[in-house]
Order: C-alpha cells, then structure tokens, then sequence
C-alpha cells in the first residue's frame, strides 16, 4: 500500500511517447493492490494505471495475467486492459523494472457492501468462469493448499500463539484435515482468488470493473467462489457471518452458473482452505512486519474466525437447500 | 509517502454529503507529500483531495494554513482552495483524524527543470511574497534555526560520521557559524520554506500550482528563495551545481521582488542554513529509519553537498552582478 519505486514525470513521458494515448497532465503515485508501484496517469485523452512490478509478481507471470484479461475484455468482462504502444508491445522496462500501462476503471470499492452489491460480484465471478472457457493456458496456484504447509512452517508457532493460545495447533490439526479432504477433480479454470471488495469497483449498484488479479492462477470454480464468500460474507474482523449477502452471493453466482453436486459437498472444506489461505498470509506477515511499520498488518484472526464458521456450517443452508 | 488512515468509500460519501460537490464516482488513496494521508476522489462534477492530518501536522496550525491559502487564493495565486460544506466548515472529523476537502489542481511535477520552469517558479514565489502583504498572521518556523541545535542533539554522532567521516565536527562547527551570523531583521513574511520541484505542478512551460504548504511559516523572504534555490539549482545529489537554472530562478523572483542590499549580502548565509535544515532533518529520519523500511530514505549527504558549495559560492555572481 505504498509507491515503492519513484518515476518521474519526465521518465512517464517517455514512456508515454511510445504509446498513441496523448500527453500526460497529471500523475500521482498511489496505494492499492498487492505491493507493486502503481501511478495514476491523466493525459489529455484518457487516464491510466503505470503499474511496475515488485518483488511479489514474477514477471514470468506476467504474459499469464495479459493473456488472461484479454481473453476477459475480449468475452465482455469489466476487466482493464493492458495497453499496448505503438510497436504492439504491452510490457515495458522502467527503472529497473517491469511495467505496463493498464486501462483506468473509475468506480469505487465498497466496504460495507449491499445485497445487491453481492449479487453483482456473484454474477460477475461466475460470468468471469463461463468467460475463461477457451482460454487453455495453466498457472499453478502459488498460494494453493500444497503451499500452506510450507508456510506455516515458517511462521514461529510461539508467536502465533501469542496473538490466540493454542492457534498454532489448530493450524496444525487444520491442515492434516485439510489435506486428507481437499478434492483434486473439481471443476477448475483460470479463478481470481482474491476478490475482496476492494479488487471490484462499483458504479452506485452496477458492477464497473473488476481488478487485481495478480494471484489469478487455473483453479477450482467453487475454490474461487468460497474466497469471494469469505471475503464478502463478514464483519472485517470475522465475527459476524451476513446471511442476506451469503444469500445474494452465492444467489447471484448459481443464476449463471449452476454447480455440481460435489461443489457444492465440498464448499465447505474449500471455505475452510480459503480462511487457511489468507489465515496464514496474514499470519507470515504479521509475525514478519514489525508493528510499528507503515504498512498495516492485518489481524490473521479475522480468517480463523471464518474458518471456524465453516466448520459448523451446513451447505445446504447456505446453497438455499434447506 | 503512504497512506496511514484508511477511509472507506461509506465514510468519504458521507463526508461528501455534508458539501455540495456531487457524488462519489472514484476515489484512490494517493502516496504524497508529508505524512499525511491523501486520497484523490472524483465526484460526478469535479476532482478534489481529502487530507486526513497525521501526526506532522499540528491541527491547532490548520486554521494559520487554511487563512493563508484563503488569502493567496483571493490574491490570485495558484493555490488549492480548502473547500467549504454546506455550513461554511473546512476543517472535519474523520476517522479520529482532523481532515478536509481540498481542491484537486492538475499538472505535472517535474524533476529536472528546465530554465523557463525555474523562471515561472522564482516568478511564482516572489508573487507569494508579494500576495501576503496584508496577511499579518504569525507563525513560527519550527524548523528554523532555533531547532537545528536540539534536532542535532537528537542525532547520534557516531551514525553522522559513519555516514562521512567528521560530518559530526562539521556539522556542529557549522551551526555555531550560523548562529553568529544569522541576521534577525531582514524582511520576513509568510514563506513556503518546503517548494521542492515535487510541490510544483506545470502544465507544460506554465506553472500550474503551488501545493503542501504545511511548512509554511513566517520567515525571511529571502530564506524562503535560498530554500527554493537549494531545492531547484542543484543535481539531486547535490554534487552538481546547475547555473542556468540558478540564474533563472533568481532572475523570475528579482523580475518582481528587488531584495535589499543586505537580503543579497545575507544570501549565502540563508543558504547554508537552508541546507543545514534539510541536512539536519535528513540526518534524523536516516539514522531513526530502518534500512529496510518501506519509506525511502533520502540521502542527508546530498545537502551537505550544498551547504559545501554556498561556503565557496559568491552572492554577486549568484545574482548577476558580476
């Protein structure tokens, strides 16, 4: 959440001369999305993203995430584009980095969001699953379940359970769990993995964009589904499960798609692996960042209080079954 | 360089509701300026930027900042206006912080500034100087020379001459000149004492605004142009001097301020102390700032670099008399 590499105005134009998209007028560094720098670029056509690639995105990756929002853009989804210059390329090199200039989406974040709000991201997500049909290419998931162990080996576990007493062994026993019930034959495709409402953008009710998709990888569909439910469905500190957004969530996602069987069996093994996921990120970080740094460390708490809601919920409740 | 507080699009439209400026349709929190937090928000009429006030901001000076750029503004200034709500307030409660409304100014900082730039800018602050007449609020430089010593004192020697070997002797040896010389009735004045180019916004060849005047202060005028010298005239590592820009910063502000005698003869003195203050200050954040931290560190050497330079400078060349 902070610009970490300076471009100047004149190193902007540069790479602006390159493009057929005018002359910058204003550019302001600012703070979203995973750690890379982002600059909002105004010329005298249009506006635009500068984004360049920090430590966290591999650049191999990178044709991965192009090719995927093209395919996106291209089957109507509210996804930016990646801009290309005047030479047909899209990923730069400036100041040491890799960098591309991305279509500007206006439209605000909600952080309280409305049912009807949830029923768009539900709609939306299950649109941007039918949309991938067709588009082959595979990106393992970096943060999937065969990675969490290895994370949380790296984690003291003293440290995690100072922040809650006895949550290392929870973890633990979690993650044995986890791994004896964690399908391999669901449904899977490219998924985004991390639509918080920050990462969908809304104008008044109507769905304007959705952003960030730099942990998209080939996943499964309802994995993709009970990361969005466990990023909507709550209070921010996970105490308070919203059954009216669940509802309109989930409601708004199986009007375009309709799940298996088994989807909807297991959603709830996946919820539990979607808590895990962001449970031990926020974990890492929050032993690795030093409380007294710039950048807020997010209470990991939040996702365990949701993995322990899905541990005593019931599918059938939540898919309207019942 | 980050943004500190988070505010919500709930909690901004709110605010909004409270003015007559239209509704939300964008809103990006920005990394700029002190260590405040800024956010860029787009209503359906007009751009504007919310400041929540952190703590390098005393609020108890907010309304010193708010009547001087009420005064520059009416004067014709290219200042950003505080916007007022419906009940003629500028100054709001958000987020546990003190906040407002300020109007959005396009333009673009540059970072190596061409003659012309540096003219509009010598030209633009001697307006300023000029515009305050009649605004007689006072208010103290709290980082003028009166605080060098103790901010100093607040530095560790050692890490001073880690940083260059005896910059620690120099450095004390340099205040003690300082405070043997340093005039105390030169026309003083509001004064900016922070316009870096990054506080400058051009439309092209023409200066487009003025911003983050949250060091102003009242001074000397003269210190004010030995600040704005310092910041302009000089390679960013202070190692090279650059006299066309110089001439032509110096030249835009004697177009329409003719300082006195003693303000030229003094001139090299407010520089040395101009480049003491931001070596000084520098210093500190280096030496308190962790290595790692995600805020950069800038380099305190590069304005001992100028303090060096002024120590062998001549005023009369410096202001084309010979």
């Amino acid at each position: 959440m902070a610009v970490y590499t300076q471009v100047s105005a004149e190193a902007a134009q540069i790479l602006l001369d390159r493009y057929d998209v005018g002359h910058l007028v204003s550019m302001k560094g600012i703070a979203e999305g995973v750690e890379n720098s982002n600059y909002l670029l105004e010329t005298d056509r249009a506006r635009f993203i500068l984004t360049l690639y920090e430590n966290r995105v591999d650049p191999a990756d990178l044709p991965w995430f192009h090719d995927l929002l093209a395919h996106l853009y291209l089957a109507g989804s509210p996804v930016p584009r990646f801009i290309e210059d005047r030479g047909g390329h899209w990923l730069q090199d400036l100041a040491s980095k890799k960098a591309c200039l991305i279509e500007f989406l206006p439209g605000i974040s909600v952080s309280e969001p409305l049912p009807e709000q949830a029923r768009a991201v539900g709609a939306a997500l299950a649109k941007m699953h039918v949309s991938v049909t067709g588009f082959e290419q595979k990106k393992p998931n970096r943060l999937g379940i065969d990675s969490w162990q290895a994370l949380f080996d790296r984690c003291e576990h003293s440290a995690a359970n100072e922040l809650s007493a006895g949550l290392a062994d929870d973890i633990a026993a979690e993650l044995t769990w986890l791994v004896a019930q964690w399908p391999n034959n669901l449904p899977a495709c490219a998924v985004h993995t991390d639509l918080f409402p920050d990462n969908v953008l809304f104008k008044g009710q109507t769905l304007g964009g959705l952003i960030d998709f730099y942990f998209a990888c080939t996943d499964f569909r309802a994995y993709d589904l009970a990361v969005t439910h466990a990023a909507w469905c709550f209070s921010a500190d996970g105490s308070v499960f919203n059954p009216a957004i669940s509802d309109a969530l989930i409601g708004g996602y199986s009007d375009i798609v309709r799940l298996e069987e088994s989807e909807i069996e297991l959603f709830l093994t996946l919820a539990r692996g979607a808590s895990m996921r962001f449970l031990l990120t926020r974990l890492f970080d929050w032993i690795n960042t030093p409380p007294d740094a710039i950048v807020t460390r997010k209470d990991p708490l939040a996702f365990h209080r949701r993995l322990q809601f899905y541990r005593t919920a019931a599918a059938d409740q939540l898919f309207g079954r019942r």
